[in-house]
């Protein structure tokens, strides 16, 4: 018989959870952390400027840090592998409160962003994962000017997470007068916007690739922002090639398809209905008088019932949950949704990729588990498009880099013959570009690297990719049309003065006009234009 | 110039951020939440009872509602997309103390399973999740009986997580004589062990074939083990083959490489070491008092330095964390893995895979970021093997099943040219297994399908694969040369007779001996045997 063993309970804060969980946030090597504390910046930084429909002005800082300010830091000289960086990220965007400062960046599980509504963010944590990373490795409190567009004063803080107790250790705290301020990187004013920065640790030469890769691409979907990165070893600038940006996505009520109790329950708790009739369709999305009544009906409930009573009765909430599964509503308003729109994506690819020819497509809107999801696809070809075949995905507006083999816009690619549309694979020089908005992305289980191949996610994007061939093979045989009547052209150019000779030589004999070679030659030619361009 | 936008930031429990988050832990689809509660059980049972050294014996029971139990769950009848199941999963495993059972179930971020040693678990709160979603899913409480080795009792509590609150919501909680119990499904008693029950949403539908796939795969991995899976539409019985089991892991002290300061103020704040020598050599591996002071002079410190003092001195844990990312240390000590070995993954082969041939083989132990991994490979080849060229995967004795074309595996398996082993792709029924062992599996970025092509895993496990196929090919070269000899023996033999006579004619010849046919054909059948055997 064996002994009881000695089991230690333990409970974590999510601060400390996270820490020890960091590959969750994409933070399992000095590569990967880097790269992802860079992007995580960025994606906030786009967000906050987007939100309050100002164009994007985004400005990155990745320095190394000197001999002085890693003595400063406290680590061991010379004995260093990877590299210690100094990352500042700067925004035009909406700013943050002075007093939400210390919630925001000080301790997880804390958001703006938990709302129903399309953004960046991966789980409303991964700036703040940076910032943990950051402080695990090099014990240095994040520092962040910010100032709201109304505000007459920058708010100065400095601070850190106590991971133990999951709570901000604040070190400044200060509000600056913004007419006197400018920052200490640029030396410029902060009329509105956010600049954080952090003493974090990484490899450059892991990261390199990925960062510029991700810019790239990021300036290929945000046409409509400039964004200037000073790195360690290079300067790169993207322009912005468009002043027009998409509308900003809006909050939405929950769609009832789909539903779960735990969110049921706190719309309840929410909610000023006084009936179930009126609770759904005052917190639900398509839901009328008429609807409520109907599924009312379809799930055997009164609409009449009293949220009193409906909150201390879970039978009933069941019903509701298990009803809302396959009652038919409307799909979910896809208005909510910020698609980039087919113009604006085909000015990214073009400033970005330079291609002979490209062409862009959007899908119309569809829905997935009662969320709305948008599918917009691009096409680039020649130019200086790189030669092979490449797909490059994006999910609301932010790239995709890694596990391409397992996402459904690859599974969707390889199920297309390309051959039909006239591509030769090996001499093949073309781009694929997919973007899929969405108030839920379905990425794959945990990754947020790659997309399920949902059966009809998979269906749009081969359509909106067969759709895009289907013009470029248009533009395939034209360019081949044109390329025969040139070369006919020149071959009947060449015989013309033969032509001409041995026609003038037949005129001779005539009476009436005799024509010479040289009086018939351009005639012939005149002829040889029109005929070629007809046939 | 904008307007300050209304930003509201909200505070979330770690319960309500993981039930919106569920996909992070598989809960992504009704077929995937169901596949992910069962194999979560499941696990667990297996850790429990391998952790006191005891032959599991697993009993799962999933059976979808009837009727009757629908409508007092209060599911809206027959408007039921999906079903709903009763989900039992019974161990003789270690059992849970009645005081620790409400924190183990009832709340998340709670956990035995945060040491550095070898388990299954995905991030310690994959079976939680299961009892979230349950919750989420259809309002009941979970229900649980356990006990202890030398309890009198067996603990019974029927209890719900609080959302909100992270807290347990405790519906039932009482200690029943364990002489007189009996469970209500299978009316066994409970030596020791837990039986946990939920009320579960999913689709059978959709996670038939990866439920199945586990079991089989999960048997192979666990030949020791028993398992009975009652289905809605099968029972499956795996009995156990072998009834050896591998030493189960032992919990290690953590590698100086790669720590971080989270990690190292928590050891220095549990210390009884004095100074910072005593600290090094008490807290880690593979550290004594020579290479703790070498380290000291490496990193620039003083091994005689106060630990208070380093307590409160952030610029001296830096000098050690970054010290330690390029000290030498000695690899991290694999004798706290638990790997399969070479007999008992061979076993769990033949058993559920009986092939015509099979080999196993373990490589040595080697480390990755601070952390032991041991890589283990079989190879089975004909019989019941299924046509093609298959790979299974397996972290720390858990089958994977997903993203296979991303995994490191996968990756190794591909730079390998099998026609240099005689093997032709279109007639080959091969399948490759890879076990891999480590306190740290590095799973791929947040997914715990897939684990990174890290370059000295995948040349591990390439090394592995290519010993399998050296192995096979001398079995299929000795099983050509003997069809080859038994051809030349049967062609001989058929001719034997003739030999015979026309040799007894020329011996007729002869005069001394006169041998007949019949007495020189015996003589030519041994002759022929040892000539063949011979060449």
């Amino acid at each position: 018989m064996p002994k009881n063993p000695k089991i230690k309970v333990i409970a974590k804060s999510p601060a400390e959870w996270f820490a020890e969980n960091k590959q969750i946030a994409g933070f399992d090597s000095p590569s990967r952390a880097l790269y992802t504390s860079l992007r995580e910046f960025i994606e906030n930084a786009l967000d906050a400027a987007e939100s309050i429909g100002v164009l994007p002005e985004i400005r990155v800082r990745l320095r190394k840090l000197t001999k002085e300010e890693l003595e400063e830091l406290g680590v061991a000289l010379n004995k260093v592998k990877g590299e210690y960086f100094e990352l500042v990220v700067k925004d035009n965007g909406m700013g943050m409160a002075y007093d939400d400062i210390p919630l925001l960046l000080g301790k997880v599980l804390v958001g703006t962003k938990f709302a129903v509504i399309q953004h960046r963010g991966r789980f409303g944590l991964g700036g703040k994962m940076a910032l943990i990373y950051a402080e695990m490795e090099t014990g240095s409190p994040a520092e962040v000017f910010s100032a709201r567009p109304n505000d007459k004063t920058v708010s100065h803080f400095v601070l850190k997470i106590d991971l133990r107790k999951n709570e901000p250790i604040i070190y400044v705290r200060e509000r600056l007068p913004k007419s006197h301020f400018v920052d200490p990187w640029w030396n410029e004013k902060l009329e509105h916007g956010t600049i954080i920065r952090v003493i974090t640790y990484g490899s450059w030469a892991g990261a390199r690739n990925f960062v510029y890769k991700y810019l790239r691409l990021l300036a290929t979907i945000t046409p409509y922002a400039t964004i200037v990165f000073e790195g360690p070893d290079v300067r790169k600038i993207f322009e912005r090639v468009v002043d027009k940006m998409p509308s900003p996505p809006r909050i939405s009520k929950p769609h009832p398809q789909g539903i779960d109790l735990a969110t049921l329950r706190s719309l309840l708790e929410k909610t000023n209905a006084k009936t179930l009739k009126e609770f759904l369709t005052m917190e639900f999305q398509r839901v009328g008088p008429k609807t409520a009544e109907n599924f009312c009906k379809y799930a055997g409930l009164d609409p009449n019932t009293l949220i009193k009573k409906l909150r201390n009765n879970e039978k009933l909430l069941v019903k509701i949950v298990s009803a809302a599964k396959s009652f038919n509503f409307l799909p979910p308003d896809a208005s909510c949704l910020s698609p980039l729109g087919e113009d604006l994506l085909l000015e990214g690819v073009k400033a970005i990729f330079k291609p002979e020819w490209c062409s862009a497509v959007q899908r119309k809107p569809f829905s997935i588990e009662g969320h709305p999801v948008i599918v917009e696809a691009a096409l680039a070809y020649g130019g200086n498009v790189p030669r092979g075949i490449r797909l490059f995905r994006f999910t609301n507006r932010i790239p995709l880099l890694f596990k391409e083999r397992e996402d459904v816009a690859w599974k969707a690619l390889e199920s297309i013959n390309l051959s039909n549309y006239g591509i030769k694979k090996d001499e093949a020089q073309l781009a694929f570009f997919v973007s899929i908005v969405s108030t839920k992305i379905p990425y794959s289980e945990s990754s947020k690297d790659l997309v399920s191949p949902i059966p009809k996610l998979k269906q749009e994007i081969e359509l909106a990719f067969r759709e895009l061939l289907r013009r470029l093979k248009m533009y395939l045989s034209y360019k081949q049309k044109k390329r025969l009547r040139e070369e006919t052209k020149s071959i009947l150019l060449k015989h013309a003065s033969i032509f001409a000779r041995s026609l003038s030589n037949i005129l001779k004999t005539d009476s009436i006009l005799k024509l010479r070679e040289d009086q018939i030659f351009p005639i012939l030619v005149d002829l040889i234009d029109t005929v070629v361009e007809e046939e």
